[in-house]
């Protein structure tokens, strides 16, 4: 069924759960894209290579040692090899790449190396760099703030091509642990309620301070009054990404925000943000990764090299 | 080795993980107390009598019925048998008991029931009320804020002898998550660092809704600069706490503040409050919990009942 394809390097955004792989022709189109459940956190060092070929086995070419530039927590120091943070302020992705250790010859990877920050909090990205250098070559000149929701949400601000500060939240995995783990779980359900998102994101940003009040009141709400399992997921998650907000005002208030991502999640910011009054724009996740990759690879190989035999 | 003895009544705390039991003389002294692991959450509606009796068994008398009043989580829905909260504003306990369903004609079971209230907000407590109801045992015309660290930490305010308005936290049960089973898990020891709790006490106080982001910021400095685990377990600490108190600031602020508990959560919230110049007043929880199940069962039993045939 499948075409043969040569790409003429492959793009890897590596997280903790999941690989995803694009093989990239010579003008830069998508030639094909696959996934798989090998993320870093379940692999052992020696695992990368086999978990990596188990994907691309089939876009390598005899005789070539074809790019992979990946990003992500495979840099990790619990990854396949460590890629050094780079502090902050600097351009969000650069030289030098680090080489990952291979035995296939048809392979050579690079990995993308986070970025930190020490002042004014010690802070530190690892694959959200590469999105953020996707937004800035779709605009070089643009400054203002990437808002990128996830596990742990990000607010980087941008300016002059450099990334010159930004703010982790422990929001996505404070709502996973709260939803599936937590007291909570007893009235949480698998659907959604928008006004209840909408309500608990107006107390969020009210009473930030109250949130852990707030919490233990979904779990009495649904005792004393029977609050719907599915307003009470949506209430939490609005409570969560309220209090987020709330405090991450300096990033967006009288901003230009993109924020990373077409999903669910990044909808639930951009809605937040309209009702502060923010209409903060939305780029792709996948083009903002290929694009992000494309110019780490661009910046990190000689113009020669890409094509060495 | 053990005496034999024939408690006037017997007194049990039955939470969620635990259950603990006192043997009451005539005179209201401890004959023994004893404990278990057979907490309500372990425990289907038939566990819950032979759990009891595999602690207690040898403290009944054949022929006659000894009461066992009960408080916490055995009164919920999914315990025992449910014991309706009772509205505020309310004494702290106060007739009916519930009673449970017992086939051993030596046992006779009443559960004290939880308070909820629904504003300003919903809110819930299932074993805290018989602890207040032990303050104003000891001090029955007192008015001030009860304050009950825990998993779910909760502030009282009580007026003439009644709970006018209580409001819970999740903040104990955050610190568990957090440092077993989220990212922070990394970077957690099992020791402690007195400073490190003052920091980020400092830090919860002065800016609450940061919280999400602070916490993020510990895993970040376990990577960049090697926080110390055990700085970090007390940062983690002191910065919840930190965030309760400074959204707790009506309940403690000029007011008379009593803890309840005498272990080092209770130090830790009493620690806090000094910072803030309250000089909270600690009561023990053992002496707490069973003055009030004796108030509740001087309450619940019409003055024969409990020399009764």
């Amino acid at each position: 069924m499948s075409d043969w394809i040569a790409p003429d390097w492959i793009a890897a955004d590596w997280g903790t759960s999941r690989l995803r792989v694009w093989a990239i022709g010579a003008d830069g189109a998508i030639l094909d894209r696959r996934e798989s459940d090998a993320g870093m956190g379940g692999l052992a060092p020696a695992g990368f290579e086999p978990a990596l070929l188990a994907l691309i086995d089939d876009w390598l070419t005899p005789g070539r040692a074809t790019d992979v530039i990946a990003c992500g927590m495979v840099g990790a120091r619990q990854g396949w090899v460590e890629a050094a943070y780079r502090p902050l302020p600097c351009p969000p992705v650069g030289p030098p790449l680090t080489p990952a250790p291979v035995s296939d010859p048809r392979l050579s990877v690079a990995i993308v190396p986070g970025l930190s920050q020490t002042r004014p909090a010690a802070d530190v990205m690892r694959g959200e760099e590469t999105q953020i250098a996707g937004v800035l070559a779709a605009a070089p000149n643009w400054d203002g703030v990437v808002c990128l929701p996830g596990t742990h949400s990000k607010w980087a601000e941008v300016s002059a091509g450099e990334v010159v500060s930004f703010r982790s939240f422990l929001t996505g995995e404070l709502f996973a642990l709260l939803a599936g783990h937590s007291v909570l779980r007893h009235g949480m359900g698998d659907g959604w309620d928008e006004a209840g998102f909408d309500a608990g994101l107006a107390e969020g940003m009210a009473r930030p301070e109250a949130l852990t009040a707030r919490l233990f009141g979904l779990r009495a709400e649904g005792l004393l009054s029977g609050l719907a399992p599915d307003t009470a997921r949506a209430r939490l998650s609005g409570l969560l990404i309220g209090a987020e907000l709330a405090a991450a005002k300096p990033w967006w208030l009288g901003r230009d925000v993109v924020i990373v991502g077409e999903g669910r999640l990044a909808a639930l910011y951009a809605r937040g943000l309209v009702a502060q009054g923010v209409a903060a724009r939305r780029a792709p996740a996948e083009a903002a990764t290929l694009a992000g990759l494309a110019r780490a690879r661009s910046l990190a190989l000689p113009p020669a090299a890409a094509g060495a035999p």
